[in-house]
């Protein structure tokens, strides 16, 4: 398998991820069937659509390859279904999200590096692509956005995007700087699951 | 009258009474007349506004033809005024929502086969211009989006849209196509309200 | 200083204001540092980003001049650490707060008028840029939107934009345009803060 196949992949797992924990959120909500997989979707795909939108990457993605919208719908079919089981493997989860927030990192950071809108632009549409889906989630289920107010979640995509624009203005291999910003986003939400770390909150 | 033109006239129609449903959900939620007139045109071209700045169709059409902004405005001064009265008409409002749900559905998604996003995209497409904007409308009060929670609503643009797309696709006339597929969103929708259908929800 | 930098310089006073809005507003919601960054962000430059999408200015200028971003930052890292300070200078972050509302509702207006989407398409987007970005912030923060709910906010910007886009038409010379108009919206603002003018709400 070639470099690009496992990134694209390994960004397909990510997907399926984000969709399970939407739509988990939407059987917690007791919504529906129709609201499960629209929550499923929007937090699967919903951050690299409006990345697109905002870069002119018209029309986004998600028209592009359908894989993306049939992974969602059917992960939420299968979540509205079979949640018991599949809440039971949350560490599973976890750690299939936390590869996803790697990989939609790092594929939003490097077209931002494409369409030319600067490092920090850059890194922001990274970060955008990891967790503006996870937002309207939770704006949609009515609650603050979580990536707002605890755990290491954006905070390990910046990180990871900025090594990746670093390790890219220094001629390393695209293929060295995809693995590594990956697994940088990847170690960091993980490990900061595990010590259970936190931002600084104000006094 | 042409069929573009009752079509046009429909589409009016459609969008003064979503801006009537957007305006009284401002009128129960105790808003001033801003906020009212706000969540009225939010509701009517919320939906069909995020539809044109996902394929490109820049600046979206609110921009081009006036009327739809004027009526939605209108409407919603109206209701602020009127409010008890048109809440009494309460059913006659429903009618006039499926009405518009069904011609916001088939536009949004005759817009994708134009702008070429395939099937699937298409109807997406026509499903967000007939939904998305009450799903502002329900997050700007302060609500879970009541589409993704209970009714026939969405699903009834999916399958309008579907038989829109393949009356299309299998060389029937425009003409007749829109016409059912509005009629088939129109009765879906009705038949749900009178019979109280839900879609499943998660055990 | 030439008018242009005048305006700019006023521009990015508004910014700051704007983003101490934000981060106050994730401060109190308990927000980690993250949140509250991303709400000054959010509040600051988001108004002026959907304007640019919605026009198809693309990339939207926070991605053309990282001034924006970076002010947007610092004022809520700043925020952050010294909000009680902040806090205690209420005043004068309302006067800043109406200083940049005047003067991001003429930038968007005039904006518009150079996309030439007419008059009031101009104003629309004049008003979405004075407002939308503090609507984000109350969705975000789990509030129903303040400017849709009380005091003389949205409707400044209307007036002031609606002044604008008739002096530039009349052919008064856009420095003057632009400086009467900031006042209007200023001075109603302030003046409605001072009286504690509402505007109607339904009976």
């Amino acid at each position: 398998m070639t470099f690009p196949k496992i990134i694209y992949l390994f960004d397909l797992v990510g997907t399926a991820a984000f969709a399970a924990s939407g739509a988990i959120a939407g059987v917690r909500k007791k919504m529906d069937i129709y609201g499960i997989i629209f929550l499923g979707v929007v937090t699967a795909v919903g951050g690299g659509t409006l990345r697109d939108i905002i870069v002119g990457r018209i029309p986004p993605f998600i028209f592009k390859d359908y894989n993306y919208l049939i992974i969602s719908i059917a992960v939420s079919v299968l979540t509205f279904y079979f949640h018991h089981i599949i809440e039971r493997r949350f560490k599973f989860l976890l750690i299939m999200d936390a590869l996803g927030l790697g990989i939609f990192t790092v594929i939003g950071t490097s077209i931002g590096l494409e369409y030319n809108i600067g490092i920090v632009g850059s890194v922001f549409l990274g970060v955008m692509t990891g967790t503006f889906g996870g937002m309207i989630r939770d704006v949609l289920q009515h609650e603050i956005p979580l990536v707002l107010q605890k755990e290491i979640y954006a905070s390990a995509c910046l990180v990871g995007g900025f090594f990746f624009v670093i390790a890219m203005r220094m001629g390393v291999s695209e293929g060295i700087s995809v693995f590594v910003s990956v697994m940088i986003v990847f170690s960091i939400r993980l490990l900061a699951i595990l010590k259970n770390w936190n931002l600084p909150r104000p006094k």
